[in-house]
């Protein structure tokens, strides 16, 4: 892609408030926004966390109270909530190591070294007591993967901090499961009359937030 | 954007371990990632965090020690160290309003009741209270939009979290800035001979990923 190019899909995106509930995502395109985020890259590559995509109107309309009655959960095409591991445990670590062993076809026993620094951090270890912060950023970079993803292919999006999880757990039936809901997104196509498509995009100038070293 | 393009381009994509130190982003190219690093979306666009670009050699050799010695430190071409503000105040607030007020032509008092929203939630508010912690979730959100950025650009990069937090604060200069380090990202070009490269992708199956309501 053209620097450019990235920069006018940037532009062009904003947290579109108004969806327009007649327009779909085409599978082929949803299939690839899909793959996007199975292919986040993550800290030892733990992938601490699942996504919910929900097309259902019913189970959406359920949530719609516990977000803050913002219209984009039910009037998007895709309402993605994005959730992150409680807790971490040797049976993660465990389950990462099988599944590397098998795409990498080599004995788990050759990654034992791997295996203990993971353990030694993530769940021992300094990062063990914030386990779920720490998975919760995890989630937070396939937010941003999403976001940004979604742009170059011109599929609006919203972020969704606005939300009630403990409700959205009980609604989506994670209690209990070892994963609790972080953050949302909505996506889909921009509404012809969401008047936040017309308005200035401001971020701080560049020289306050790049400093260059 | 093709979508089978993007996908591509995030397969291409791998945590890069040895850059060539050869090899420099070109301008115009750099210039279209930090315009997607301003770009980031965060919540309520309080963008609370500072990027500090680093291409000084002596500068970053000087956090090799503090990153467990990762070569790409002081391989890569751009090094990029994500701050995230260490509270938030009301002052934060204001200045974003004030920021509002100039890109949008519009009094800072016609934004009265949404500060009221941001310092009532994310100063004084639940999330006050974890502000550092909300502010570093949205300097994920721009680490995974840099990355997924930096993929389709065909620049190579790789996430830092193995680094020491408090001495790259003291190298960098951050301490009583208001500001602390919570990540970095290596971007540049790959050497020929990163055996990384060559590893095939893991990541669990999409099913195991992404559930459909």
């Amino acid at each position: 892609m053209d620097p450019r190019q990235l920069v006018n899909a940037l532009e062009w995106r904003y947290a579109t408030k108004r969806f327009d509930p007649s327009k779909k995502i085409p599978n082929h395109v949803w299939e690839a926004l899909e793959g996007a985020l199975v292919l986040t890259p993550t800290s030892y590559g733990l992938q601490p966390y699942k996504f919910i995509v929900m097309t259902d109107a019913e189970r959406r309309a359920e949530l719609l109270s516990h977000s803050w009655n913002q219209p984009q959960v039910v009037e998007c095409s895709h309402y993605v909530v994005f959730t992150a591991r409680t807790k971490l445990s040797e049976t993660d670590v465990d389950r990462w190591i099988q599944r590397l062993s098998e795409v990498r076809g080599v004995p788990a026993e050759s990654l034992t070294a791997y295996r203990g620094m993971m353990v030694g951090d993530i769940v021992h270890g300094s990062r063990g007591k914030s386990a779920h912060e720490w998975a919760t950023r995890q989630a937070y970079i396939a937010l941003g993967n999403l976001m940004t993803s979604a742009a170059v292919l011109e599929i609006d999006a919203c972020p969704m901090e606005g939300i009630v999880p403990p409700e959205y757990d009980r609604v989506i039936g994670l209690l209990n499961s070892g994963y609790t809901t972080v953050v949302a997104c909505a996506l889909g196509y921009r509404a012809a009359d969401d008047k936040y498509a017309k308005i200035p995009k401001a971020r701080f100038i560049a020289s306050d937030l790049i400093h260059k070293i």
